[in-house]
This record gives C-alpha cells, structure tokens and sequence, in this order.
C-alpha cells in the first residue's frame, strides 16, 4: 500500500479501526459473544416461555405459588418495562434471557433465582426463537392472503383484457392481464402452503429438554408445550437444542416467496418501460431523480427484485453455519437470528410494496391490446384451425403456419391480412372460416381448456380464490 | 501472461479451447442450447406423458383410436431401444421431447406427427420433470426410511451405553450413544416430513397447459392427470409452464437432509480420530494413503460432509436462475434439470453411505464410558441435588456447585473423588446421599423427563419409531 | 404414501433407486469415493506432473537415469492411448492417479513403482488441479479478449447510435449504443484483470509437499516448479495440501464475469422483445417453437442469463465444502472439481455464444433513436443550460424544469415542443437557445466529461481498447 | 390456521404486523425506499466526496470561489454536527446524500443549492461507497498483518514442538505447532493479496459520471480523483454508475479469508474438547454455562467459525442481486450497503477474535507430542528409509510397511517396539538403523524439503515473513 492511498478526507475512518479492538480480550469477547443487539427481539417470547415455565414448575411442586406468584408479577412488570422503553439492556449480561432474568431477580430477590430451575438457555432460546417464527409466519400468511385477495380483485377487474402473452419476452399467444395475476396467485398460494407446512412442523415445544439431555426434575413439557399454543413437546431433547430446521425451513419458504414476487416486480419495471407502457404507477409508488427532473422510477419494484437476493442469501448464510456442527448445541447456532429477522424485515417489506404496487397500477389497456394482436400471436390459432377443421397433423399444420407467418412478415403485414388466395396457396384447404380465429378476441375465448385464459376461466379462478380466502376469514372469526 | 508461462508440458489442453468454438455460431449455439446431453434421463417420464396424453386424444375424439394404436406401440418400441441402449440420441435434435417425437414419426408417419396435438414443449418438459422429481423423491424417501431403521436398531443396542454429551464440543453431561443417535431419527423423520409435502404440492399435472395459454382443443386434464398420478390438473395454464418451485422446493428439503448428514459426518469423522477413538469403520468404509500405509481415512463421512455444500451450492444456482424471470417460460429453466440431477445423485449416495456407516461402526464402549464420567460431567445432576433437596435456589445451587468444581479442579479430582467435609465447608446442608447423583449410571437413569436421555426413555423412543415405520411398510405391502 | 400414486408408467423409475445400492458396502463406497468419473479430465496435467517429476528425481539422484527414461516413454504411450481413447479407466483404481500409474507399472514394471517416490496424492492432485485450473484461466482469458475485440468493433461502428440511456428502466438521458457496449468492454477488463491476478497467485507449485509434511528425500522442488510453469514452490507444505484458495478465487472471479454477462444477456433479451425492438438476431442466434411458428426466441442469451446462477451456485457449493475444515487434505476437498469443471464449461459456452450474439446482432437504428429522443429525455440538458447561462442554482434549475417536464406532459407534447412563451412563463430569463440544447445530437454531443458518452469519447475510448489489445496479441507473438 | 393457535401469551406480536403497514402507500414506500437507517454510515466518505466536487467545480469556475469557501464551512460544521451526534437524521430525505444536502441548504442558503451541478447521486453513491470499502480494506488488512506477526510469534515459540499432523483427521505424521501455524500464516497472506488487488482495481473515481451518461459542464474529474486518494477516474460513464464489482469482490476476498478462519476456529474448538485437549484457553475467552457450572466453552472460536457462512451468505445475496440487471442505475444496486457493512464488522470481529484467541493459547506439549507419537505416524519415514537405504521401489516399500504397521496393530505395539527380528521377517535387509528413523523428532528433523515441516524450516519461514512484515511497516512510517 502506497503511502499516497493514506491522503484521503476519508483517513478519520481508518483511525476507527484501531480503536474498537483497543480494549483487549474483554472487550473483543463481549464484542463478538453479547446478542443482546439483536436477541432482544425476543422478549415477548422470553418473557411467555418464562411464564409458562413458572407456571409449570409450581403445578409439578418444584417451586412454590408463592414463589410462582412473585415470578408472574415481576416478568409482566419487565414486559411493561420494555414496552414502555425503560428497560436498561446491558451488554455485559449478554442477551435478552440474563438481561430479563437478572432484572427478575433484582426486583423479586430469592423467587426469580429459582425460574431457571429445570430448564436451560439452550432450551430456552429454542422456545423463544420457534415462538418468534412462528409468529411471523402468522404475520406473513396475513400479508400473502391480503396480497391474494387485492390480486384476485384486480384479475377479475381484468379478466378480459388482452395482453400479449410471453414466453422468451417474445410475443406468443394472447392472454388475459387477468390470468397472468392470476398465476401469481397460484404463486403465493403455494407459498402459503409451504409456510403453513413449516409452522405445523416447527409447533413442538423444546421447552424441558434443558441443557441438552432432558432434567431430573419432575417436569410437565405437556403442560408448556399447550401453554405457550405448541401441539406438542418435542421427542429427543438432543435434537432439541441443537435444531434450526424450523428456521431454515421457515427461510426456504421465504426465498421461494420472494422469488416469486421478484418475478412480477421484475415485470412492473418492464411493463413501467417507455417501449412497454402497459401500466403506470402513481407518484406513491414512484421517485423523482436528483438530477432528471422528468423520472418516475419504479423503485418499490426494483428494491422488492433485490431483496429476493437478500433473502436467499440469508438462507445460504445459515445452511452454511449449520453444515458439520456437532451436536448438541453450538455457539454457531447464534448466528441463527440476524438472517431470520432480516429475511423476516424483506419479505414483510416485499409484501406491503407489492400490495400496494398492484393496487396502485393502472392499466394502458389499449397498448396491452395492440401489442397483443400483433406479431402474429394468433399463429398456433390458424395451426389449430388447421388440424381441427381440415384434419392436418399437427406438426404439418405447424409448418403450413411456418410458411404463411413467413409470407405475411416478408409482406409487411399481420397474418390477418393476408388474403384468402394467398393462403389457399399454401394450403389449398383454408377457407374464410379462417379469419374467424386470427383475432386476439376468438383467440382469447376460444382457450376454456382447464387453467386456460378464457376470460370465463379466469373469472372462475378468480372467484374460486375469492371464496376460499373468504371463508377462511369466517373461520377466524368464529 | 509470459512467454515461459506456456513452457509447459500441458500446452495442448489451450489449444483445444480454440477449436472448440471454431465451428462458427451454428456450433456454439448447438453446444449452449441443445439439452440432450442431459435431459435424456427424462426419457421414461417423456414417454410415460406421451402415452397418457395420447390416450386423452383418442378419448376425446381429438385423433383417432387407430392413430392412437400406433402412437403407444411406436413408444413402448422407443422405451423398448432406449431401454437396450440402441437409441440414437441426436443432438440436432436438441431435446429428449423431439429426439422421440422424430423416432416416432420416423417409425410410424402421419400418426407420429398428431402427437403434439394441444400440448408444447412447455407442458410436456414441465410434466416430465415433475414426474422425475416425484420419482426421486419416492426413491430417497425410502433410503431415508432404511437408514431410520438402521439408526433404531443400533440406538436400541446401544440405549443404555454412556457417552459424553458435548455442547461446544465440551463435556457437559451424560447422554447414552442411543440417545445421540435417536436424534438423527428425529431430524431425518422432519426431513421424510418436508419430502412428502413437496410431493404433495408438486402432485399437479400440467399438462394440457399448451405453451403457455391453454388449447382451443376440447382435452381432458383430469384424465391424463390421472393416468399418470398426479391428484389434479394444476389451476392455471401460464403458471404451469413458468413454474418450477417443486424443483425448488425439493432441493431445500434436500439441503435441509444432506445439513443433518454432514453433523453425522463430522461426528463420525471426530470420533474416528485417534484422541477420540469413540468408534471404529471397518475396512469397508475406510481407505488407505498412497504414501501412509496406517492410514484408516473415513472418506465416505468426509464426503458425506462435503456434499451438503453441493447440495446448497445447487439450490442456490437455481433460487439465481429463476430471480427475477418474466413469465411465462424462459430458456433459463433448462437450466434446472443439472443442478436437480446432481443433487439428487449425492442425497442417494450419502444416504447410503450413511447407512452402511451406521450398520458398520463398532462402538469403543469403554472410551466413550470413560469420557462421559470425566470432566464434571455430573456437576449439573450436583446443582439439581442441593435444588430439590436442600432447596437452594437454582442460580444459588449453581454456585455453590461452581464452587465444588473449582476445588475438585484444583485438586486434580473429579467431583465425587471430594471428601463430604470438603462439600460441606461449601454448603454446610450437603450429606452422603450426594454421591448417589455423581455416578453416570445415576445422572443417565434420573433423566426421565420427556425426551430426556434416560435408558427407558430411549428404547421407548426408538420403539415407536420402529413401530410406525413396521406400520408404514405393512400399509404398502397391502 | 397412497397406493395409487405408485399407479404411473414411471413405475420403472422407482425400481431402479432399490437395485443401484443392492451392492452392499464395497459397491457403496466405491460409488461415493472414486473420482474417476470426472479426474479424468486432469490426465493431461497428471502425466505433465509426473514427468516433471521424474526428471527431477533423476537429476537429484533418487532414481536412476534409466528409470527416469523408462518412466518417460511409459508415460507419454499412456498420453498416445487416452488420446486415441483405448486406455481403460478402472473405478476399482479409484482416481486418475492411480489409474496412470497402475498402468505405468503395468507398461514398464518395477521403474513404475519408483515414481511415487517423494510425493503423496495431496501433492499430485493440488498439483494437477492448479495447472488445470491455470489452462482454463489462459482459455477463458482468450475468449474475453476476442469478446472485447467483438465489442470495440461493434461500438465503434455504432460510436454516435443514439439511443435511450436508461436508469431504472426509465429513459432517462440519450446515450450512444457504442457507449452502452463500452461499458462492457470495461466490466469484461475487470474480469480479465481478476483473472490474471488469480492466475499469478495460484502459480506456485505444491508439488514436493508430499502427503502433508515434506519429504526427507533430497528432491528440488524449484526444478519441478520451473518444467510446469510455476513460478516458484509453495512456501508450507501443510498449507499446499490443504488450500483450494486457487479455485474459490477462479470461481469468484467467474462469478462476476458472469453477472457481468447475465446483464447483456438480459438486455438483449429485452432489446429483442417486440415493444422494445432495438435490436435483431439472426436465425443463428434465435430458435422456433414447438407450437408456436412465428417465435424467434433469443435462447443464447437467456442461458447466459441463467449460467450466472449456475457459477454462484458452483462457488458457494465449494465455499461450504471448505468451510470449517481441520488441516490438512481432507478428503472433503475431493468434491472441489465437479463445480470447476462445470463453471469453467459454462463460463466458456456463455463467452462463444455473447460473442457470436453481439457480432450477429442488427440494430434497429431509427427505433433506438426515437426512442431516445422522446421521454423528456433531454430535460437534464434544459436544467444544466439553466445553470451555465442563466447562472440558477442548479437545485432551483432542477425545480424549473421540472415545472416545464409537468406544463408539457400535460399538453402532451416534447420539451422542444413547448413554446418559448411557455418556458419563459416559467422563467423568464429563458432565450431561443434552448433549443439548441433540446435535441438528441446537442444533448450527446455535450457531454464531452471524461467518460461522457460525446461520440467522440466513445470513438477513443474504444481505440484505446483495440490499440491495447492489439499491442498484447503482438508481444503473444514475439 | 386452528384457533389454539392463536392461544399464546405471544399474540400481541401478531397485532403488531397489522399494524406497521397501516400508513398506507407512503408509509410502505418510505419504510422499502430509505436508506438513511443504513447509509448514514457513509457520512464521512459523502462530505469527503462534495467538499473534493465543490473544490473541482469552483477550480473549473462552475461555482464562485466565495460559494466554495461556504459549502466548505457549511460541510464540515455538518460534520462536527454528525460528530457530536446532534445531527437530526430525516428518513423523509431518504439517504445520506439528501439529508446532507438539504441541511447544507438550510445552513448556508442558495451556495448550497449549487452542490450538486455536474453530479448526480448514482455517481455520489457510487463514490461514497468505493471510498468506505476501500477504509474497511485498508481497516482489516491492518488487523490480518497484526494476526500475522501474532501467528509468526507463535509459530517460532513452537518451531519445534511436535503435534501429530492429520490427514482426514486421522494420525498422518508428525509435524510442529508451528509448521501448523505457518499455513494459516499462508493463507491470510493470500487474503491480504486479494485484499489489496481488490483495492488497486476499485481505486478509480466515478465522480463526475453524473447520472449515466456524463456531463455537459467542464468538469475536471483527475482533479476530483487525486483528492479522494484515487488512481485515476473510470473510463466509462455507464460502467460508472452500473458498477458494484469492487463491492463483489470485496466480499468474494473476504468469503474465501473467512473460509480460513472458519478452519482455525474448527482446530481450536476440537483441539480444546476434553479427548484431544492440545490446548487450553483461558478464562477471557471462554465462557460458561447457565447451567452446567464446569463449562469452558470456546465461544469466540465457535462464532469465527459461524460468521464464515454468513459472510458467504452476503456475498451470495448481492450476486444475486446484481444478476440480470439492466445498465445503467438500478434500485436494487441500494442492496448492496447492508451485506458489505455485516459481512466488515464480521470480519473485523473474527480477525480481532483470533488474534486474541491464537495470543491467550497456551499449548498442552506434552498431549500434543503423545499423540505425534502414536498411531504409526512414523511408518512413512520406514518407507522412505526402505527406498532410501535399500532401494526398493517405493510401491514395494510401501508394501513392506503396511505389513509391519499390521504386525504392530495386532500385538498392540507402536512400529518402534517390533524387534529387528519381526522386521526382517518381512524384510530381510532391514538393519538397526531403522529405529533411528522411528522417532518424532527423528521424522521432523528429517522434513528438511522446501517448505517441510523440520523446525530450522518453520524458524526460517517465521522469520522470513516477520522481516516483511517489519519492512512494511517500516515503509509506512517513512
């Protein structure tokens, strides 16, 4: 390194770099070990497993209700503490379960040092962070089942209208804008599929396997499991404390989800495009520049197309720490929270922009159409036609089209306007019935195969959806 | 680059880079397009589609039953050359879909060329494919149950042999080598789980989506999805063709599976080590050095561990290729199938691997007792002592054990080697009936709690496994 | 699993998986753990290795001149037989290694057996591997260099092409084409410069190691180092079998060549879709569709899109592969070619066909510049006049101009469409020449900043390229 | 979702996903688009950047001498303000560069408003983040040269302290603590390499590229470059704004240094376990356990270890990010600060980490040389002994040798305790003097080969990168 790279505006930052690690082994292990930064997170959680577990050790004789009792209170007065924004995190305790527990036993004396009878933070931080993902699953599928309901809406407002379908980003067959949403909800569907599979699988309780092969006290991991909403207790309490499947699983559905919504996001920015123009976003979900003042830039997109990245890297990140521990537990495992909550933070995020960026998006209809009906989309129309009416096989009538899109291209013109010679010349056969399927409408109409873009198909999917997530509102309610 | 640098004896292999792309765009584009080299494993799935959707043709009346006659005796002909391995693969042909369809022709003319009648390359390939994944997953899913009863039966031997339980890689406190391996049963039984909900979610037949839109030709999706397994024909014809989340979704089960075998991995790879000596391989599992003839290497573990990254390594290729893809289909998902197939092709092997490791590993039972009685291992079983007897706070019984450790460790003894009167200048409350909780035998059995490592626990445990997997195998046999 | 989903044509499929590990442990082990199958592909370096060698074992007095000699012939007749394709691979002899020298001993006896003499596989395959490695870093380098050759040419026949310069996929500013491919030409010499200096990093040569220890025979590893290219030995014998560093940095620097081409990929691909229609591929470059005649589908470009993934997916397989690994060689590392192998194909194949795709491609010249002219696009250049003639800040200009973007939006019309009573009614000093500034040609023939893309900065630039380019294809020669 | 489900003590969680998104579309597009959470971090190098720009465009005469002198007052009290922590963050002004700017405005008027002529934020950013990665280069390659000379210390206090090496962890041959040592030292030097490549091709200006296309005004971008401490400006507008290689390869540096940490993290906690015990660390960077008072566990060691998966997992995710994206500015490019800042501090915490862990060992000799002892390690030195005194082929030595290693193994004995007797009965040449070459040191002293582990060799190496080390630092005090 030359002496001249040092003659920056910037060299303050350098002189920072020294500093932080100045204060020797103490402060480097704090530095590294404390999770406190971000386990926080975790309070609720704590704080509910901490209840569920006095509550349990008092049922089973382990500690008294007096001493049940004073827990109780003392953690709901920690719960407000933290609420409220009072609650003094210190670093030196290290994370968020000797944060509560030592303010526990500041506050209650003797009782709060016999919480942390029978169990382990290894169990422990095992409870929290299930409960943790578990309620973002629940947060998320909120947010997949309202983005479902607001595509739906705007497919069936669609239903019929054509845009050009494609495969390569080449024009192929018309379809509906309608059916295209309607295949993110297929989508995300799955998605919700898959979060829900992750949930039932994370919902057993390790809450009693303590340190790492379960305790000699005379514990009820029923009773926590039913408390804090488990199905069950876990069945090995090995795998207990040492298990993040619920997390990886939980991250594998993520990066599938937002890949998918990567997908249309990548799809509003081309559709945003001047030579696309098929939709318009209102200024709410675009920016200006600082330098070109007539910009209207769909950033919610673009960020919701990256963060699929984001995520998938959290998900590598993970497998990668997991890859070739020992059991039981690690300290690798620590650096389970920092891609679940950020991974969380993406597709929370993703799932609002979208929301709204559907919502928000009007339509250029006419643009849609016109690009529809050209560049001979209707071609596999006419080849049907072809093996339909005069009994071709279809790979014949494959190359009969071949030849007419061939013709009509050399003359400049849609396969449409060719004339009804012109194509008797290639197929002696054709008649004026023809022109009956080269529109984007006959097109369109004529596709009612099952999961095909017939605008009646659409509807149909559309409403099927509709009354599933309706029901299942009901079914919350109830 | 210096002139000498190409002083080497393997100057030639630079010369074949040259003429490899010499023969001009028609070449290259052959080389990067053409998919036969690899999508030939496809050919039963191919066949299996073709038929089934022929069948539908004749059915509905879209070609004949004569045309259809033909059409299935020229395929099992095909099935019958590929099978005899005198097939001739062209890669003109660019695909296994078209490699077929023009042997069919080739064979049987004009009925060949209605094959393709109302379907496309898009529903074909998509179909194909999931049969494949289908396929695979059935044949791990039974590896997977095999090596389950393997570990059973060996954690049934080996319910009650002590071993150190290590968090860190730390002694921490007893545990039975059953324990440990029942274990792998849980996380390996989460991993059956997470297989046959993505066989679940990709049993969905595509076919009859056409290229991306849906036909105009009156199929029956319901009869083919039947013929060929699948519980319904999916919901929309633009998702079908864009959608390959089941391969997805396969491949993080996988690298979900292959995480949990590299921790196996590692394990065995520690407890080979000559400090360690927990167990032995046989020579079957264990290779030589070329130059250290003592060598005993557990390669298959280490390669075991090492596929994990591949698997992860596949998952993330495919999570890339498929970010941001406009619909409907895109060339980018050809490149799906290698990643899946290699992928697939390292799960069989470790999972046999590990299960001829499991079935082949002697147990050094003496070293692993010897273990897990060192290190204070029992010190926990101390804490909870003066807890449940004494009535000490945990966090109160916590350091008074400390305190007995730092002695026993100064000392140069192990906890139960102290005298009572060093005990009890600690806590004056201690009597003899401490002793009875120091031993291994006595912290293993007081591990009753659910889950916990107690012997009787163990073998209940492995039990009901064997049990539902007896249950299992009966259900298929019926 | 229910009974009927076994009730497929793919039955055949699932009969296979049971059979393939029917073979019990030796079948099992010899599956997993030779590397034949794809080792092979490092014979050329493996008998360059082996020479070099063995001349210096002969030179250093460990064997004879005569077996030196003997050695030699053998050596290169088993060259002459894998060239001509009758040398017989053996799994049972597990790697390429010993199936060379298995045959070598075959060939000349007991000479053979000394040729192992002071060095280990570690040492032998680190070596192999780091000359493959070397070979294909001198191939790829070749192809970007003739890629940027294709580019320069392109972009100076296209210095002045406007078209639309897009952020965000938004026009924002015209730019030239030539611009646009230079930018390339810059990413694409970043690779190069990665590359070589990966190259220059890896070229030190293990050989001598021995298995992890050195070796106690008098051998001269700068002799070896010299006769293959090296430039001098590696300085730690433990750190030479256990470092993969040559091929995780090869494979990061594929990774962002790959990114790199995955974005002219997508380009293209956008570029040749009918809304956008700047560009055309030849029939070379483009493909049909089973079903759909009228397709032209640009497929090279999309599979470079998706090889990118591919070669992360490569390096983050190797990456967790290596991950957490004790010293020395562990037999993990084996599965470090397969992802090598596969990148380095896929890199090679995206090179050749962007190479063929950006010679091949026509540009649509009169769509481009429309396109480039309309937007606003030349609102920047409005703004920036404000600033130099009228003195306005330029955050009060960009104000101004946004006004006037808004006033003729509104209207419907281009900036230079705006009346000069219009703009001065947004501020009055506006004069006549702003007009001047308005058009497409002003607007790139203003910005002339270094790196600006005035057309005859591009011109320069691109010369600068060939010039350089040719001067390295000169000193190749000499 | 059953009702129970909901039943938990956590349930205020769920409430709170409703409502953060409940603002409404600006809520959601402020909360996706700022950046000013994260970006702030870049305050330093962003008034660096203007006050280099103001400077430029005042030297040119874009802006008065007098506007000059008050953008730079005005940006270094913003500065001090930013110092001293009054500075009042806005997420309404989105980034670091608008709030910045908007707060110069408030302080300084209509000077402030003429900042950002001739520039744009694509180039702003871009700068600001190049000069930060090159900081946190030039911060962490100054922690690898502190673990350097930490690690040569070491290794020349334990040149001749025998340890066995292992291959596949098992018992290969002796070697010394610091040979083993020495690699590492290897390796971090290649990181260091890549490290300052990196540096060397990021070390180029984008100031001035404005937002893609460059700029009309006559900038002078050498000028900008040489205050920022830059080589020289980049060549290419686009390229300019387009560009996060040096981003990229940043990390890919750091992956592949981290994988390397990964592996000494790895050694340290296995060396550290109860069977091996080869080391001991004390009490600073151990910690304990909640509920097992003997615990010592090697946390720090544990977490290097982990951080290496999620460095590689930032790494993946901007690739991701970055694939397929479109020249020349795109939102998702805002993906790329939050993984370079993780994957830093990561870094900067392992290396700090290390150091302080590879200082606080203390080495356990007398384990270590008991195991190089056993196990046979020795019989390679017997091969070579056989080769060298009697001139057996070394296949046939090796023969000879595993068949005296399988007469020890069955009587139990090390290769050393066999009489002469039972080694000539497998050979008849061997003499007495075989058993001089059975001895560790024997075997160490004996690996005098280029970079082999005999002491004088680890001494020289030590000492060979200490007088490096030494001259650099030299070098940058002059």
């Amino acid at each position: 390194m030359s002496a001249n790279e040092k003659n920056t505006n910037t060299h303050q930052a350098n002189a920072q770099w020294g500093g932080r690690f100045a204060g020797g082994p103490a402060a480097i292990m704090q530095d590294i070990n404390a999770s406190i930064g971000f386990d926080r997170a975790l309070w609720r959680q704590d704080i509910a497993g901490s209840l569920a577990h006095a509550a349990m050790l008092a049922k089973t004789g382990i500690i008294t209700a007096g001493d049940e009792a004073q827990i109780r209170k003392g953690l709901n007065e920690i719960a407000a503490e933290i609420e409220a924004g009072t609650f003094d995190f210190s670093t030196a305790l290290e994370d968020i379960h000797m944060n509560i527990e030592a303010r526990l036993s500041e506050r209650i004396g003797e009782a709060g040092k016999r919480l942390h009878t029978a169990r382990s933070r290894n169990d422990q931080v095992a409870t929290d962070f299930r409960l943790w993902v578990r309620d973002a699953i629940d947060g998320l599928d909120t947010q997949v089942a309202a983005l479902l309901e607001t595509l739906c809406a705007r497919a069936l407002e669609h239903a019929a209208t054509p845009m050009p379908g494609f495969t390569h980003l080449q024009t192929a067959q018309p379809v509906t804008f309608g059916h295209h949403l309607m295949a993110y909800v297929e989508m995300l569907g799955r998605d919700r599929g898959r979060l829900s599979d992750a949930r039932r699988r994370l919902n057993e309780s390790p809450l009693g396997s303590a340190a790492l092969a379960g305790t000699s006290f005379p514990i009820d991991r029923e009773m926590t499991a039913h408390a804090l909403g488990f199905d069950r207790p876990t069945a090995n309490s090995l795998d207990s404390v040492s298990d993040r499947d619920f997390a990886l699983e939980y991250l594998s559905a993520l990066s599938i989800m937002a890949m998918h919504l990567s997908r249309l996001a990548e799809e509003i920015v081309i559709w945003c495009s001047a030579p696309f123009s098929f939709i318009r976003l209102s200024d709410a979900f675009t920016t200006g520049s600082s330098i070109m003042p007539q910009k209207r830039n769909p950033d919610a997109a673009e960020l919701i197309r990256a963060k699929g990245g984001r995520i998938t890297g959290a998900l590598v990140g993970l497998l990668t720490v997991m890859k070739g521990l020992p059991l039981a537990y690690a300290k690798d495992m620590q650096e389970d929270k920092e891609p679940v909550f950020a991974a969380t933070d993406a597709a929370a995020l993703s799932l609002a922009a979208m929301d709204g960026m559907v919502r928000d998006l009007s339509v250029n209809e006419e643009q849609m159409r016109a690009c529809a009906g050209s560049g001979f989309s209707t071609a596999t129309d006419l080849a049907d036609w072809l093996v339909r009416v005069l009994k071709l096989p279809f790979r014949t009538a494959h190359h009969v089209t071949g030849r007419l899109v061939g013709k009509a291209e050399a003359r400049g013109v849609d396969l449409s306007q060719l004339t009804l010679e012109e194509m008797q010349a290639e197929e002696a056969g054709i008649t004026a019935d023809i022109f009956d399927v080269l529109t984007v409408e006959a097109s369109l109409a004529s596709r009612t195969s099952l999961g095909g873009t017939a605008p009646d198909n659409v509807r149909a999917q559309a409403r099927r959806w509709q009354k599933a997530l309706a029901a299942e509102k009901g079914a919350h309610k109830a």
